[in-house]
């Protein structure tokens, strides 16, 4: 550690301190955090770990790092119907970190635990073993035996997903110099990369009506088989019925072979469930009411294996790219 | 990715299915791990993050990395008088790594899951942005409002440490090329250094009469500077007090300056405990037969800042060495 270096104390004190808002966390002082569960609850518990030059770059804007690592794993909660209260943050610093980065990336984590109305309860600061790393496990809670499960689904169960899909993947690819820096939109996908929008207003529609979900993080084609290979189903999806922004609409007529990056890219942290046939229309009614737009993009069918997509003339259509991944 | 290697998916179930054992952990297929409190709890929540080349040497056997990253969270909840149950793993792999290791990491991993009754609920598995890191973040629980906290000592508490102090230090030197690799005890040392002993079974005792509690983990002076700080006491030691192994005996005696190491070194994982006075003799006892060694090395007092060491004459130490840091 540099002598002109904050300790880790210190460091805890000046910046994380700030980030606590519930009485368990002891203000950091302690070793660890106390929970009273809530009667006639359950814990939902989701771990997400976020490394430089994998889940982001290095020189992206340090709240943006913050806002990122919160909101996968707040994509997570929602996803299974749980509302957020808290997370643990083990936070590894590269050689070189600043004051003025570190400070940075705290009012991003403080800007977005105001929104979402969750608080910093505990966690870890050391020195990296090479890049940024940033382990983030985070708290909700659901009624008693109601956490959204991926293994719920039945056939003949509509499939919605929230948003609009492909975006962040093709942010990615701009990122990496793969699509026109001058094409329309390109600004647009940069932010679904670097922003997703945890869906967390959807959670207690989805607790009302999902028989599954999770969040799309993986890519669409792969987290839906997910859900069919936990719920022991198949799947058809329309190609066509995938919700677009207008952004990826304008890419994908100049480029079709974009399908493939769209509906394979990850880090969409949009939210993927079924719901029973009957409730469809409620359910799209309650995420409307939420103010978070979901699209009825096909159906559960008996069966197994990878989803079937078929375009508006029913013909089924192959994929290039294969599930994104992170690893 | 190498074509070689095992995707994510595959190396979950392969490798971390296996080690779940809690229904609410859905055999890891799930997006989030689900926890119902036991009527008449509180949850304690701890993280700590570990990286190669900080915590550890990247070439440091596999199952010692594993158990000890498993071990120093272990620790924390048993000083707060928490049973642990469960933990969850985010595991940064660096470019390079093998089935071979990761199946030792595993084994390290399972060993003293079986050994402390806990099992893997959740996580997350990425590439490294450099070398190796670890995150765990582990849950126990203590009966409501009983979590033994740093705050609650008082003058005239007892103040006790387990085990013995100074040996992981001491092997960290040995590591470091620092204390002679011929002299007696090195092997000892280093062993304390690799693979720390949570002190799980001391967590009801120190529930039953403990005042404060933490585990010495960035050296006993430190730590206890931390309960006075917290608790807003001073406190008095007898460095001659303080339990030492034989090996570290002999080692002092060859070399005094090494007085500083020992007290001011990190990574013992014993657990520091203050304790009224009236309850001195029932918490030894209670510790004898809990099979945890404990010495009482000093006692609280009024006042404030770094805690006054003396020898047995009376006279005050003085210290050369700061404070142990991960930062």
């Amino acid at each position: 550690m540099a002598k002109t270096r904050l300790g880790e104390f210190a460091l805890i004190e000046r910046y994380f301190r700030p980030l606590v808002g519930d009485p368990g966390a002891f203000g950091l002082t302690d070793d660890a955090a106390c929970y009273r569960q809530r009667p006639g609850d359950d814990l939902v518990l989701t771990a997400d770990m976020l490394a430089a030059g994998v889940h982001f770059f290095a020189d992206d804007p340090p709240d943006s790092i913050a806002r990122k690592a919160l909101r996968v794993n707040l994509s997570d909660l929602a996803a299974k119907g749980a509302e957020p209260f808290g997370y643990l943050l083990s936070l590894a610093l590269p050689a070189g970190w600043t004051e003025a980065w570190l400070k940075r990336f705290v009012a991003g984590l403080a800007a977005d635990q105001k929104y979402h109305g969750v608080t910093l309860l505990g966690g870890d600061t050391t020195r990296a073993a090479g890049g940024l790393t940033i382990a983030i496990t985070a708290l909700g809670r659901v009624p008693q035996g109601q956490m959204v499960l991926r293994s719920g689904a039945k056939a003949g169960d509509a499939i919605f997903v929230s948003g609009t899909i492909g975006d962040a993947a093709l942010g990615l690819r701009v990122r990496n110099g793969m699509l026109g820096g001058k094409a329309r939109g390109t600004k647009h996908f940069l932010d679904r990369y670097l922003h997703p929008q945890p869906r967390v207003r959807l959670a207690p529609v989805l607790l009302r009506y999902a028989t599954s979900g999770m969040d799309v993080s993986d890519g669409l084609i792969g987290d839906l088989t997910h859900i069919c290979d936990a719920s022991g189903v198949g799947a058809e999806i329309g190609a066509h019925l995938v919700p677009l922004s207008s952004a990826a609409k304008v890419a994908l007529a100049a480029d079709p072979k974009l399908l493939s990056v769209v509906l394979n890219g990850g880090d969409d942290y949009e939210v993927l469930a079924t719901v029973l046939p009957g409730a469809a229309n409620a359910f799209a009614a309650g995420a409307a009411a939420a103010g978070v737009p979901v699209t009825r993009i096909g159906e559960i069918c008996s069966g197994k294996g990878i989803p079937v997509v078929r375009d508006a003339a029913g013909k089924v259509v192959r994929l290039v790219a294969r599930s994104h991944t992170h690893f």
